[in-house]
């Protein structure tokens, strides 16, 4: 229990093409690539929504790997589904199809003995919905951490920023702390962010790594250089199931505790981009995890 | 002698815009940067030409910091011009006017007592000329290291090849391998450009560090986070000073040492970005150096 994860996102069929394949109807959602990377460190209960269309196959990979699904509601009508494409050097998606179907009216239910699971990360859903599963927690969460999107802030900035008042650590784009800010200087973004309430900032800059910031320390991690990607789709929100779950697995929240959490959280970030869907990272042992760590150890081991 | 580097490249004079101020005819040129980041750590020797306009204050400033100047050549005409302004990141430059003057016809000179020191930089100069050099050298030098740019790469191709393949190591941007290679994977185009001949490729990525690849290992150095960026201009010929100028200091270059380099020459080029022209870079004392060194240090404290 005091390992524990909760975790409200969205659950997805994808369909992506990349140039090395296509995938239709694959598992795909912020909660999913999430709970499968944290549940590498530490128990998961999930909240989501699917349709009827949802394969029992994916709730049964989701419950091999210790994620509990008792929150996934199964509501009349179909699931959502995202399509899109990576080209060229793959660093962003162009969105072929949106068809939000029963996410479109989400409304997150937590079920009652999960209301004082100490890790709570809210992964990127309206951040209504973000304030809402907050409020219905019994007592404020050990640890909270949430993710956000570019739409969101655009049409919705001030709901945003009470959400990220509201967290511990953010988990956010480079790009979308200078939107965020309208600050083109990314540490001076930063700075603006942490004044909301945030105690670190976790800074995704995709294949460049991730920049932590807090009030009291700067640490930089590069991306890992990796030769194949087969399909980004679902790299944040598996970085941040390695950083949150690494953290829950500890207990601590600590500065070397975080930025040990940041390279973890990398780690299944790296391998879960080298194939499609969960293929990779559902199938990811301690082993492989400990030898990319050691990999990450090699790649810096500057002085 | 040893510890003596040799610089062949361009002296000009930039006046640069940005959201900070303007200078009008600042020093500035590859082989100056490089000079002046590179005498941080050792003893150098520049080979390059200016007009008749060139202010004597820059001569001493250059000389003031250990640089021979005997091989800067001053010709009837004007200096070597650039004008170029930076906006919002300020990650790239737009050039607004670029004057050759007598720089069009340079043709390097190498004092006969010059010819056999045992460090040479190639500073981004037409590729023919980067050849011409080498092979005016009394035998090949103990450490050959070599730049370019976009504009060379797409007219002069297999120029450009010849001298990645005279070279020990090649000092390039991330988007120019591509560019070479036409491979939009850096590793991939990484490996592509090693098999020509370099032994080690260090890829400059503008703001987020430095990536160096050997045939035997791959280390990645995050870029310093600034809150205040001045001026970019010269921080790439910056960087390589410092990187060749400690790699002569220590008179090693195995991969514990050209790791190394990397950090000194990231600090300071991330201290000349600082300033307009070479203004924070002149005055950068040792002290300065080893502050910033244990800057990176404390950043990439993982682990």
């Amino acid at each position: 229990m005091k390992n524990t994860i909760l975790v409200v996102g969205s659950v997805a069929l994808d369909s992506v093409e990349t140039p090395y394949g296509k995938v239709v109807d694959a598992l795909g959602g912020s909660a999913t690539y999430f709970s499968v990377a944290a549940s590498k460190f530490a128990s998961v209960r999930l909240v989501g929504v699917v349709g009827t269309d949802f394969p029992k196959k994916y709730v049964k990979l989701l419950e091999s790997h210790k994620v509990d699904t008792t929150g996934l509601e199964i509501v009349d009508g179909k699931t959502f589904r995202w399509a899109g494409r990576y080209e060229g050097d793959m660093n962003s998606a162009k969105t072929l199809d949106t068809q939000l179907n029963v996410f479109q009216n989400f409304n997150p239910k937590i079920p009652p003995v999960w209301r004082s699971t100490p890790y709570l990360f809210l992964a990127n859903i309206m951040p209504e919905l973000q304030l809402k599963v907050l409020g219905l927690m019994n007592q404020r969460p050990k640890l909270v951490i949430c993710d956000t999107m570019n739409l969101w802030i655009s049409v919705k900035k001030n709901v945003v920023s009470k959400v990220f008042a509201k967290s511990d650590i953010v988990i956010i784009n480079e790009s979308e702390v200078k939107q965020f800010t309208g600050m083109p200087n990314l540490l001076k973004g930063a700075r603006k962010v942490l004044k909301l309430g945030p105690k670190w900032l976790v800074i995704k800059r995709g294949e460049y790594g991730v920049l932590l910031i807090g009030r009291t320390g700067t640490y930089c991690l590069p991306g890992y250089p990796l030769e194949h990607v087969e399909d980004p789709t679902g790299a944040g929100d598996t970085f941040a199931g390695g950083f949150v779950g690494y953290l829950a697995k500890t207990g601590k929240n600590d500065a070397k505790t975080l930025t040990n959490a940041v390279v973890y959280g990398s780690v299944v970030a790296s391998y879960n981009v080298q194939s499609f869907s969960l293929r990779k990272l559902a199938e990811l042992k301690s082993s492989d995890i400990k030898k990319r760590y050691n990999g990450f150890k090699t790649l810096s081991c500057f002085y």
